[in-house]
């Protein structure tokens, strides 16, 4: 049972999208990079973990991982994971606490807790909570600049894969655009499909209030990022002045940035990405926060594996079914049973990345 | 005037320190690692810019350099710093807003200035402010480990060399250490010379206080990082409790960042770090904050470069000495004059490497 870590073995890959995708502040999106790390300890045993970028930062992530965590690594005991989790929060908290740091700690801890669960023998969900094996989930669109045509196309791909529930970009020049197709949308799947709007923290607060004034008629259940991440007190003062509910998490990458959230956000969704807030360690760190102050804990991207995290907690709250199909790119792209997203049920986090079909992406 | 940035070429170097040096939350410091980007305009005119860190890092900043802001900068015009880091913010803003982002930003921002000085034939004291060409300044050790006799002999070093201020680490296991080392320098020392301690943000709010009650009788000009960087309302507890003056500031790498400072934390002192706060740029933009504070502006490592920053503020404060030698593998050594450190006077950031020098340390 003291099994150490024998070797580290990061690999860079550069997926290509379907088709150019495009929001409010990140512009075009190409590509999107996938970092994965595959440990094994001196007894045999392995696992993988993986974080994932927009196309930027997929080199400095295995940079760090291959030159800064993995010598420090080796010899440590494997199953120690809240105490590697602290190593390695101090080990590099000099050039870290956030950024790429937050990454590279990510797709260390996940392959660790792959080998946590396969020694177990359980699956995710079981050893990250066990409330439950399924959960709400919506499919996200990185549609801002799709004409409103094929934005209702994407719409009519989500209900068509047994999604009941969606999620548009807004923040185009004109506030008027966004109305419209908001607008648009909600005439087109009607009155019963959950239905949000994310501005990736493309407009102000005065701009945000405007904006929840024209869109609040059309029944929309969150609004994510209207303003930046750091900009903490903004956000409560929207809902102060609207009273409508606001969803983030996407961009905090430390606990401590989860309780400033927390604290002074006055957020009604919370969504940390499990790929660059610490891995399922951090992710959990977020969510068992969340739960003190009654708010629900979502997620943003990589759906093959936050399934296990929101299904198994008390406060589960919705999967985002991210557009960048790493999901796709395993042995098991997501299960939907009636409307809810299904978690993997065999020992380990429950993805297993099809290696052949990632070949042909591989960076040097 | 529009010339287009035609080249950019990143480089490594990890330089052993001349003894190992230690304090109470970084470890063991045997090295320093230096990022060196030199960038060469379409007419000719070039600049080389740096960053550096404890020992880690190093590699992630130069992938993020070379893969991710380089290709991107290439053919924009050079002269546009205010342009070119608002685009870098986001153009990596997804895997940035702190840690390695901020240190790849600021190793291209401190040469846009190096050529921007040069173009206009004026040093950077008076492009950056012009209020003066001297500092305050004070040496900074990292002998947390250092054995008393050994401690006191690093302060006559200082002292020989010229400076009348001096800072040591705190933050050993028992405060009685603490409180035993900061006796004995200040009995060395005397009572005219300027005397700072540095925790390096190992203690809780309460152990501050009590370490505070222990040593204000021996005149402690100011208490650096006594908690985490992350704990804004933490530092304002300490001198609601206490009234005693705090500094801090090397791990704010946002300007964000330095406005809860200001905002949250009732500082005496800010210690910006211009290689990982967005280079010149970044560290005037917390300059000008902090003297809307009335906060003087004091700096955290790379003394060659920062006296040209602190020197020329109208809220300046005291020039940090590090223990990391930068300046010695540059052409010009820091000069200190009648305890005051010198500004270079020559175009440009006035620090040129002393690239023979640095040549053994070159990392692949
Ligand atoms: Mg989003
Ligand atoms: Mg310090």
């Amino acid at each position: 049972m003291e099994a150490k870590i024998k070797n580290i073995d990061c690999k860079l890959f550069k997926v290509a999208l379907p088709e150019v995708m495009n929001d409010a502040k990140h512009g075009d999106h190409t590509h999107f990079e996938l970092v994965t790390t595959t440990i094994t300890l001196d007894d045999g045993t392995h696992g993988t973990g993986y974080t994932y970028t927009g196309g930027k930062g997929g080199h400095a992530i295995k940079a760090m991982v291959e030159h800064d965590l993995a010598p420090a690594l080796i010899g440590r005991i494997g199953s120690d994971i809240d105490g590697i989790y602290d190593f390695m929060e101090w080990h590099i908290h000099y050039v870290g606490r956030g950024g790429i740091a937050s990454f590279a700690i990510s797709t260390i801890d996940i392959a660790l807790w792959d080998i946590k669960c396969k020694r177990a023998g359980k699956p995710l969900w079981k050893m990250a909570g066990g409330a439950g094996n399924t959960c709400k989930a919506y499919c996200g669109g990185i549609d801002l600049q799709f004409p409103i045509e094929k934005l209702l196309k994407n719409m009519q791909g989500y209900l068509d894969r047994g999604f009941n529930a969606v999620k548009i970009k807004i923040g185009r020049e004109n506030l008027e655009e966004d109305l419209e197709r908001i607008k648009a949308v909600r005439e087109f799947i009607g009155p019963d499909i959950t239905f949000m709007v994310d501005a990736n923290y493309s407009m102000t607060v005065e701009k945000a209030i405007k904006a929840i004034e024209g869109f609040k008629q059309y029944n929309i259940h969150w609004f994510e990022e209207p303003i930046i991440p750091d900009n903490y007190f903004g956000y409560a003062e929207i809902v102060e002045s609207t009273g409508f509910p606001l969803a983030m998490g996407e961009n905090l990458h430390t606990i401590h940035e989860f309780e400033y959230a927390m604290e002074q956000s006055e957020l009604s969704f919370i969504q940390p990405d499990a790929s660059n807030c610490g891995g399922v360690t951090g992710w959990l760190k977020a969510a068992r926060l969340a739960d003190k102050y009654d708010i629900p804990a979502c997620s943003h991207g990589m759906q093959e594996l936050h399934v296990s995290l929101v299904s198994a907690q008390p406060n589960s709250g919705w999967l985002e079914v991210h557009s960048f199909p790493i999901d796709e790119y395993t042995t098991r792209p997501l299960v939907v049973e009636n409307y809810r997203a299904v978690a993997p049920n065999v020992p380990g986090i429950g993805v297993e990345f099809d290696w052949k079909k990632l070949g042909p992406y591989k960076q040097n």
